[in-house]
């Protein structure tokens, strides 16, 4: 098995509203590389956001008594501290100006995942999508009616404790289990796996970033030629520890 | 940019002393696809440990007095706790059954990375190569003397807080600066990156495993077009995170 790995460039800039499925296909089929049944196509959550008008103008937002002393506290902009916390449902740590929370989806991240950096605009910042396994499943269908079956998966830039840098992992899915267990399996002398289940939802992300990057400007990637099974019941809840069996809530 | 990725299959077992960068490139040129100059070489760590005698037999283990109480209280093989104690300079979390630990090299993961899968025989347990940067670096000396100058990624898989499901990343690193900064480079909009830098190493050795997989037993994958820079003076140290700046220590 070869996997080749492509990105798709040459989209227009996104805009609330934009079609995405539609644009992401015009242009691999522009760039001669039309997507394809069996591809999984990564797309970076921040045009995901933008089409879907998840973008906030900052001097539109009034920041709480608590963001502004915060953000007064270590020179950060008081409406991102705002909409940081408006994001989350939880504060993980907080440590100097250093926000790790929960968002309401349940990832675990810097910043609620607001972000500031291509948004479009200066003083515009960008949110997580809303729903982002309903986000992946809507391009997928978009796909599908352009004649191709492919898997979807929406990816995001996270840090990891105990790690320096960033790597993409996935925030939403559509049409691939995002987890392979090999609990119960065996090993060819005979010792079976008891933890054993990756996570291939975020190693294909990883995957896919490696022809994306963050400043050239390709926001999605194309995997052909993995192996997978279609699972219309795919869903980024398979990822989500459960509070109880997480060792670090 | 496409990137392709393959797997190398149909390696002997491996045995201490076995010499893995001969192996590697034979059973590759067998393959019909010969390991060449700019590729990106993703091993296992357990063949390596393997290679270099890092295997111990458990009825050769003589466990601590605490091991023993660990083992019994949780149904574990007191050995295998004796080791993974041995193994780790630091528990950082203990719940139940579960050891979360910080290895002698600087690495947080589950068991100290010690484990009994693949290990070769019954009643064997694999440990983390001694200095896995050594272990690439003396890999990727194999190759230039067989005429392909490559980078060396030896990768493990681990869990991540959080999320359900592990992931393979690197734990040594040989020819490629593993990460990647952006900090102080500005998007279109003239948005400063104040903390983006990319793992990369991280993320080849997640997109390895694509075409690897644990019961498929192939330990090897060969990462083909990705642009680098070679770099010397390559470390995981780049990416172990020092105490002082970690949020989760």
């Amino acid at each position: 098995m070869t996997i080749s790995i492509f990105g798709v460039p040459g989209l227009p800039e996104i805009a609330a509203g934009s079609d995405l499925a539609a644009m992401i296909a015009a242009a691999s089929t522009a760039e001669g590389s039309p997507i394809a049944n069996g591809d999984i196509v990564v797309v970076t959550s921040k045009i995901v956001s933008k089409a879907e008008g998840r973008t906030v103008e900052l001097d539109s937002v009034t920041p709480s008594p608590f963001a502004q002393q915060f953000a007064d506290a270590w020179e950060k902009e008081p409406a991102i501290v705002e909409l940081v916390l408006r994001e989350s449902r939880r504060v993980v740590r907080q440590v100097g100006p250093v926000l790790i929370t929960e968002t309401r989806h349940g990832f675990v991240c810097a910043n609620s995942g607001v972000d500031q950096s291509s948004s479009g605009a200066a003083g515009r910042a960008v949110l997580l999508p809303e729903d982002p396994d309903a986000s992946a499943r809507g391009l997928r269908r978009g796909f599908q009616e352009r004649g191709a079956d492919v898997a979807v998966i929406i990816s995001d830039t996270f840090g990891r404790p105990w790690r320096e840098g960033q790597t993409d992992i996935a925030i939403g899915i559509a049409g691939l289990a995002p987890v392979v267990s090999y609990i119960g399996e065996h090993d060819p002398h005979g010792h079976e796996f008891l933890v054993q289940a990756v996570c291939r939802a975020d190693e294909l992300a990883s995957a896919g970033e490696l022809v994306k990057g963050n400043l050239s400007r390709v926001p999605v990637a194309v995997i052909r030629g993995y192996d997978w099974e279609p699972d219309d019941e795919a869903s980024m809840q398979d990822i989500i520890r459960e509070s109880e069996r997480d060792l670090f809530r």
